[in-house]
């Protein structure tokens, strides 16, 4: 029988189909600064652009837009928001089937933790599993 | 004259010369926890594990230790934290040789963020700017 005392096994991040980042906003100023940020995001990185959505919407607390990207844009995107995000607060979470984790304990923050609604998140269902479908055409380095 | 009402130019990733993770403990249950995941992330990723601090050091307002990793490896090691940090609260912040900045504005976290100490940070210092000197030989796959 196997020892109930030992740490679980780690989990390999090959269940990680793609990340989400959402950007939120939560004044007039903000929403300026979201939009400006979004523009520069499609000109330098291969992502798909969700539209903004300004009410709360799902497990979101504040208005906001997504940001779908492929797991080899992490190491470019991600970096580049910790140096722009403009004050911005920033969720970024892994996709592996389970909506409910992936929100409230796979994710990140950048800025200002937001709360998330978790009552309308499951593990059940199979949210964020849809393959990126690019809709930008960087034209400038993020280095 | 330049319209100051433009929004300032995006800030290239090139001012990361590294990354630091750092790993905090606030009970004796999760310091066993965080010394089981200081040996998983020592077998999967080349990084310099920094010693353990019982009591906390610096900015830090609470026990930790430091995981000081080149760029490359911010890809692998960053989603596999995000899976694998076992509850404890993590802060990941860029070394751009502005250690208020770096540690307050543009960090992430994973977990609740603790609180930073920022009186005993400057932007004046060049704190962070040491090459990474792996001290860790991996022997398993992080995927």
């Amino acid at each position: 029988m196997a020892d109930m005392s030992e740490p679980a096994a780690p989990i390999g991040t090959r269940i990680i189909r793609s990340f989400h980042a959402h950007l939120y906003f939560r004044t007039t100023e903000e929403r300026e600064r979201a939009m400006t940020l979004r523009d520069q995001i499609g000109e330098r990185f291969v992502v798909q652009l969700g539209r903004v959505h300004f009410v709360p919407v799902g497990p979101h607390s504040a208005p906001m837009y997504q940001v779908a990207f492929a797991r080899n844009v992490f190491d470019t995107l991600v970096p580049w928001l910790m140096l722009n995000r403009d004050g911005l607060p920033v969720l970024v979470h892994p996709n592996t089937g389970k909506s409910l984790d992936d929100h409230v304990i796979n994710a990140l923050w950048l800025g200002d933790p937001l709360p998330i609604r978790r009552q309308v998140l499951t593990n059940d269902d199979d949210a964020g599993s849809s393959p990126i479908e690019p809709n930008t055409k960087p034209v400038v380095s993020s280095a």
